[in-house]
């Protein structure tokens, strides 16, 4: 049993509303200093010692992450 | 200028629609193997170096993650 993470963020060059409405409330709530934040999505998936790295990346980008719009990112945990 | 990462997940007793949904509709894929799946947030922050580690955790306190329901990892990242 292995634990992966994936990370799925917005693609640079995509507009990024939830972040931009977080960025914008920082300083009304008294926090400076922050210069950007973007946002996106986080899986913790648990998978059996079968599942290839192929496969990983297979069911991100079908599943996980829109490809036209989204990047993302495969690691496996320590578990 | 440091880059921050904030992972927001819901806590292991709060029930995951959004996990659930994925998790099912892995085996209807053809994929295999995948005993669990949680969904969570992901930021991304730039920050200047002026920011520090208590703020940064009012930050994710107050405004990224929903403490009653969620939580969160603050980590920083070589730049």
């Amino acid at each position: 049993m292995a634990r992966v993470v994936v990370d799925v963020m917005p693609k640079q060059e995509i507009l990024d509303p939830q972040g931009q409405a977080v960025a914008g409330a920082l300083p009304r709530l008294g926090f400076q200093g922050v210069t950007s934040i973007r946002q996106g999505k986080h899986f913790e998936l648990e998978v059996d010692d079968s599942v290839d790295d192929a496969t990983l990346g297979r069911i991100a980008e079908t599943l996980l992450a829109n490809p036209v719009i989204e990047d993302w990112a495969i690691r496996r945990e320590q578990s």
